[in-house]
């Protein structure tokens, strides 16, 4: 994967921006989509999530395991940038190292006082920009 | 479905916002999320696209025909609104009515340049609001 990819993925993901959201799938091809609040990109592989609510994103990644990643920055109403992070999940933890790792980012949020339900761990598959058909010039 | 649901749903999605996602899968459960710039909801039921990028959104829909808007707006860093309106594709358009009216559109928008290559026909399944787990007070 290009680096310079990689460090925006990191950038973007890490700042937990209030505009991330996770797409997932079922079994049966139902799509979902939802805000996420605290994830954390570890290593240029990896990256965490702290599940707290999400039922249904948490239900279709269990049946699945896939999913994408967007950060969407809109500045103004004519420039956007971004970033899509394609992952698939690769455990789903409740104590350890990662679980830890997660609790303190949590604690550091607004999210403190929720219960921690999972440290969800993503192997990241690709990283995209976010798609960029300019507009032309009237 | 609700009506306050329906009525935020074609506000958010005709306004039209730079924010406007469409999450979408192929047969092998990969997901992927793009940003959309020209849709129109027509009636309660009715959500018309024009396609004139989004090459692997449109490939997802001839696979699997499901997917989920969303458009987030997120004024400040604390708070977040939106909509999720969840659809299946009921017909894809090279011409007709509809395929006319969403071009109108598109030539009123920043991308009247573009050829359009489709208007896509979408039925709406469900509309949820964005998931709206509050922070706690601390």
């Amino acid at each position: 994967m290009d680096r310079g990819l990689i460090e925006k993925a990191r950038e973007l993901l890490n700042a937990n921006y209030i505009s991330t959201t996770l797409s997932t799938v079922d079994r049966d091809y139902n799509v979902n989509v939802a805000v996420i609040s605290v994830i954390e990109m570890i290593n240029d592989n990896t990256v965490l999530c702290a599940r707290f609510g999400a039922d249904k994103t948490y239900a279709n990644l269990k049946e699945t395991g896939k999913g994408v990643f967007m950060v969407l920055l809109t500045n103004n109403k004519q420039s956007k940038d971004g970033i899509r992070v394609y992952v698939e999940m690769q455990d789903d933890l409740v104590s350890g190292e990662y679980y830890n790792r997660i609790r303190q980012r949590m604690d550091e949020s607004n999210y403190s006082r929720f219960p921690l339900k999972n440290c969800l761990v993503f192997k990241i598959i690709d990283i995209l920009p976010v798609s960029m058909l300019k507009p032309l010039a009237q």
